[in-house]
């Protein structure tokens, strides 16, 4: 779990307020069992590469079925060994 | 104060571990008096753009004296007339 | 002109097709007199902090003229003493 | 080819100048035989979700055999039915 990825994801040509869409993306992270965090500007995921991405694409899959143009902007921090850091990092 | 802005700054060049800079930052946010989160990725702002953009200026200012390698990363989410999404925008 | 500056700037709640908006930044991109590069994704500015915050809160202020919701996301890559960055760094 | 992802990524901990492992990552996107751009400050790629991803993971994972720590910025912008956006985004 040396993996931090932070991710926002969001529709064009849905009108200003994308909250419906970005809920269907909660739903995902939340069933994904991995530890997570929300803010006020995106989701942070604490995993294994391809567990994150996993999660990442399902939410990227969910989000074109009728949105037909999707921005996503994603953070990945990486530290050898580390583990746990989504609960440490803000302390430290 | 419609807009949120997410960064984080951190230094090339200076090892792996770079909390000694980072608290620094967090420090000048932290007197900055606009509201803010930590979260384990970045720091989430909300204010006008320039109260907000004099923040991470400040930070750079600070990271730069020592460091000669700096990297930022920042995303804004403008919304008119929207207030205190920094607290209100997770719930929802 | 130690310091890279890429953006991307659109709005939501305007339709899938951004173009006319972005094409309001680029005239004042390319108004700005900073050496810059676009690509499919963003922009690249080369300047002084000032310099190119300027440009980018420019552009903003433009876009939310009729724009009532807006997202930025911006990357910066400082490095002392470099020069001419823009156009030396791709083939290094 | 209605995605494109436009990717950083650099290793924190060995040094200012990273341009030898960024060197290690172009060369993989030059292997991956799908159509791509450099900037002085990224890399964009076009392809599907899965072979584009691919790309940026196989970088993460030689970056990492000799590097603790790991950054990695990466935006996607997905239009349904559009094809050829790395050539033709710019002029438009």
């Amino acid at each position: 779990m040396a993996l931090l990825l932070e991710f926002s994801m969001y529709p064009l040509g849905k009108g200003e307020s994308v909250s419906p869409y970005v809920a269907r993306s909660l739903k995902i992270v939340d069933a994904s069992r991995l530890p997570y965090k929300l803010h006020a500007m995106g989701t942070v995921l604490e995993g294994e590469w391809d567990e994150c991405f996993r999660v990442v694409k399902k939410c990227f899959q969910e989000m074109k079925k009728d949105c037909s143009r999707v921005e996503v902007v994603l953070k990945v921090d990486y530290r050898k060994g580390r583990n746990g850091a989504l609960q440490s990092k803000v302390p430290s």
